[in-house]
């Protein structure tokens, strides 16, 4: 992992103006440089990138939209700045397939370019679009985005209501499904809150999160934490692959050890660096992976 | 369009067992058949059969679970009732995909199999899996799903709770940026409700419904309302495509022409099987429906 991130969970705090709260935050991030803006999670390009526009001039900051420039492949290759906006990030990430820009920003991001980017334009900075909270109103070809850091964020995390009467799957049960199927450490990054990536350094700024670990019980990082430790992490997806599957026997791979989840944490807190797990392989060495005890249990059907 | 199906929004209703609120309607809808069940949107696939054949049994049903059949693909074709389970429905539509088992279940119901599912197993049935509230945790070969009903189900449909200070995009604007990129009815099924869907008749069951359709007012469908219109519709998918896309100007196709709402609705009510609206196709004919006023209105820049 490389380069200089700011990874925004949310656009908007509730009650706030676009980008205000964090408006210092990106003065800082991007001072003096012209930032080029990425605008297809939104279907109105020329609205959006007047609104950015006028958050990042409050900022202080000058802001170009890619959408209208000729050639916007060029236009990010030569970028010294790069902010890619929230919305949908299955049309975020189709866009970015069609225009083969993916390649183009991970290589200009990788020559020193700063990438900015808030809920959508935040899950394009992990290796995958698995952890969205999107609907998938268009369909990629593939879900891999521009892996700028080795694990996944969950921007907008939100925790359980517990008045709530609604039956659909949690925040954290979404998370613990994701769990079930790969080996990569999520952050949750409840809204106001970002993450400040500098090369292997990773700080959590502003509000609070929530990480999950497979085989683990979630853990709060507080504001101001160290989370360096996730730079080294070796993602694994799909852990739970049989060439065969689901013909004989699918359900062994995820089956848990138990159903309930552990009463304490079984792990050192949020921030200790010994804690990053590694998974060898996937397909290769799906057992390994999937018969730890996992707090990670299955669903209640009740779906 | 053809079939027997009865398709619920969710399985469990607040306070209550599993399916205990469709117990009658299962008991009517499948009477005298063996139900077989697929276990594969949940990764606990024994536990999963046994909860659910619980419930089945609750309304006299024998149900047996796809997953302990040596040949699924065999058991499917045989069947003369299917029940697919609720859970995450990107990796209850791989499963089905890696083991070929959607043309399998495509071609039974055409032959007189009875189909019924809740949540994800609803998520099937429709054309593609673009409607879903789940995180895609896995990644399937492709979005296409059953196709047994030609319109697409938002299952769990929930209204935006106006107290909330979460800025994540409420149900409602996930459906409306559906709508910018695809011209296909939604129906959005509130909990506890549930659709039965007899050849080409289409009835909404026990709780309401809202529909949403491109370029139109979102509509509320009480329960009873005969829906069958819906059963004619020509789904378009994908129409804002440009084939160069995003190169030049992306942003001319799905822009309305005015960003607030229509005062009033500007259809007829719902349930009128003249508003159907259809498209002569997708990337041949982007101009006609992407230029067309429409009800959907960009997103506020607050994601």
């Amino acid at each position: 992992m490389s380069g200089e991130l700011l990874l925004l969970s949310n656009s908007t705090d509730h009650g706030a103006e676009l980008l205000a709260h964090a408006r210092d935050a990106l003065a800082e991030f991007y001072a003096g440089r012209e930032v080029l803006f990425v605008p297809y999670a939104l279907a109105d390009h020329d609205g959006y990138a007047d609104a950015v526009g006028a958050a990042f001039a409050a900022a202080g900051l000058r802001l170009r939209s890619v959408h209208t420039d000729p050639d916007p492949a060029a236009a990010l290759r030569a970028a010294e700045a790069v902010w890619v906006g929230g919305g949908n990030s299955f049309r975020l990430l189709r866009a970015l397939q069609r225009a083969d820009l993916l390649t183009t920003i991970r290589t200009a991001v990788a020559g020193g370019a700063r990438y900015g980017g808030a809920s959508a334009g935040t899950n394009m900075a992990c290796p995958t679009l698995r952890t969205t909270n999107d609907m998938p109103i268009v369909e990629p070809a593939g879900f891999a985005t521009l892996g700028l850091v080795p694990f996944q964020i969950n921007p907008h995390y939100v925790d359980a209501d517990p008045g709530s009467r609604h039956m659909g799957e949690t925040r954290e049960r979404r998370i613990e499904e994701f769990l079930e199927e790969n080996d990569v450490p999520v952050l949750g990054l409840r809204e106001g809150a970002w993450l400040r990536v500098s090369g292997p350094t990773v700080t959590l700024h502003r509000r609070t999160a929530r990480l999950f670990r497979r085989g683990r019980a979630s853990e709060e990082c507080a504001a101001g934490t160290d989370l360096s430790f996730l730079s080294a992490v070796e993602p694994g997806f799909d852990v739970c692959q049989f060439s065969s599957w689901p013909v004989p026997a699918p359900s062994a791979c995820c089956r848990p050890t138990s159903r309930s989840r552990p009463a304490a944490a079984p792990t050192a807190p949020c921030g200790t660096s010994s804690s990053a797990r590694t998974t060898s392989g996937t397909v290769q060495a799906p057992v390994r992976s999937c018969n730890a005890p996992t707090a990670n249990g299955p669903a209640a059907a009740t779906t």
